[in-house]
């Protein structure tokens, strides 16, 4: 035998999980294929959405689920119990769903101080409030100090469906629009200068929303929305990857028509970040047909949570599965997905 | 002003939180009324079952969480995710339904081992194979080493109600009977062996198995079980005294009736606990007519889960909100509601 013949382990091989694994990039989505997936597979996880769609007695629900481990628990715009509500209202709000009833999981590290709890509660409280959801089951767990970090919190949600409606990367088609509600990047930012301790003149904000009430306006006026997605960790990037992979389509974005708030666009300079890659907890990227583009963008922009809405790319015949983007300068560069880890727990 | 005059802290207040409010006893109890429901209190959360029950288009469903941090992972009988499942079922099946969807959100450690991930996912598959569930959704997140221990799993459940049923504690009156379906305590001694490297001369193995099967046999044959609850965290002794409390009853229960393997009884005795207090994950404790007892206990011995199946005690009028117990050799006591720590991290 030649031992000096035989193959190498592939570089993407790993015998242990890395923080990468859970950046929503390539790593991420390795694990879920090889090692999740592979043993799991059903019909309903084969369609990856934001949330599975199940039928219960003939009636078709919306089923997800989310952890939030996001470091620090408090930041600017927001905290781990506002993130983990509206989170979860968002995955079942671009399935079409109604975001109806959310479950409340708490691990909690042994120390965390009982006001800090009291007020990621009431976070909680207020966020089902303004996102009209109501939390109808929990559970508490309290872990040894270290082996937690202060809180982590999962939750789960149903939605309902008051419509008939298909969104799929499937439906994606050469000459479809590309909507952002707005401004991306600041989640990411805001959770990063916080935790890093850097303060800027202007404040960088988390754009945590309900984004329901938003799409609910779209979905009313009967816009027929082809797909729809939150761009949440892994940025604008690996969702627009997701797509065009899913749907086997080209996606185009226009760096122009970008909406970045300037404090975030100096930050990611400074930190050699690219707002692309960065988490949003807002913003929901519609693909729909060309000529609703001016219709989908004039209802957002009637929302409080839509004012920077724009057409930021389209969706083209050549490059399928790939996302490119035509540079100010007037280039085109390849928009990848993103392969480690950017920005570790950000939500 | 007199300092020496001014009232104390009471004892149970705290300005952090402990491991033993994760103990599922009477901190656990006051965590959740003081700081949770106290915020989040709504008509669903209001009758605390191991389920919420959501009504969807017209069509009543269960939905319920609970996040999984046993230490270890693995131990005998069972696993974190072989729990994650089961237990999930069988929060759903002691409300009356059947068992449908489940969701899977890890929370990772760093540096897990890949080959103890792929271990639990496939262990994660057979339980739902086993329990005729699927895992439709899920979420992964990765911390950092040391601020996690290798794993932690929520699972969120749908169930479906294909029957009319109502299981309360308020249905729980004078003269009915409580019966459990097995030998009490194996899961946490099993656990707590396995911890502290413990081994006897015979395998205390966990009870960890899904109840819906078992219960679904005797709702099938039209048995109207008036309540119906998981021993899990706090064990027997904690049912019993939250159905005692919430159905304003008196519950006697009869020592020499329990059923407890011989080898779990000399493992409480020798490390100083009381099997009543010891988490099972796969007993499901039946309040129903005494004139049901016989079919109840005769189905539950036809099953495998149901082997050592017992009437352990009964409803009664007077000591309304008190668990008391008849002891082998005669006299009466109070089984009290745990009020610290027992085992912590034992699911």
């Amino acid at each position: 035998m030649n031992n000096e013949l035989s193959c190498p382990l592939p570089m993407n091989e790993y015998d242990k999980v890395l923080l990468a694994h859970g950046s929503g990039g390539t790593l991420s989505n390795k694990l879920y294929n090889d090692v999740i997936f592979s043993e799991l597979m059903n019909e309903y996880l084969y369609d990856i959405h934001d949330s599975a769609i199940v039928t219960s007695g003939g009636q078709k629900i919306a089923f997800t689920t989310d952890s939030y481990v996001v470091k620090p628990i408090f930041f600017p715009g927001g905290d781990i119990g506002k993130l983990a509500v509206f989170g979860t209202v968002n995955d079942l709000a671009v399935v079409g769903a109604k975001p109806s009833f959310i479950s409340c999981g708490f691990i909690i590290e042994e120390g965390l101080l009982m006001s800090e709890l009291k007020k990621i509660v009431h976070s909680i409280f207020e966020a089902s409030l303004k996102a009209n959801v109501k939390v109808v089951t929990g559970d508490t767990k309290v872990v040894e100090k270290s082996k937690g970090d202060k809180i982590y919190i999962n939750t789960s949600g149903i939605g309902i469906f008051d419509r008939e409606i298909l969104i799929s990367p499937k439906r994606c088609k050469d000459g479809d629009v590309i909507i952002i509600n707005g401004y991306i990047g600041n989640h990411g930012i805001a959770v990063m200068l916080e935790r890093e301790g850097i303060t800027f003149e202007s404040k960088i904000e988390s754009d945590c929303a309900p984004l329901n009430d938003l799409i609910s306006n779209i979905l009313n006026i009967g816009i027929d929305v082809h797909m729809m997605r939150d761009a949440t960790r892994g940025g604008v990037a690996s969702v627009l990857n997701e797509i065009a992979k899913s749907g086997n389509v080209g996606i185009l974005l226009y760096e122009e028509n970008l909406p970045i708030q300037e404090e975030v666009k100096s930050a990611c300079e400074i930190m050699g970040f690219d707002p692309l890659y960065v988490a949003n907890e807002g913003k929901v990227i519609i693909v729909a047909d060309a000529s609703d583009a001016d219709k989908i963008v004039s209802i957002m922009k009637q929302h409080e949570l839509g004012k920077n809405a724009a057409v930021i790319g389209e969706v083209i015949s050549n490059n399928a599965g790939v996302v490119t983007m035509k540079t100010v300068i007037g280039t085109t560069r390849i928009v990848d997905m993103i392969s480690g880890e950017q920005l570790p727990r950000i939500c």
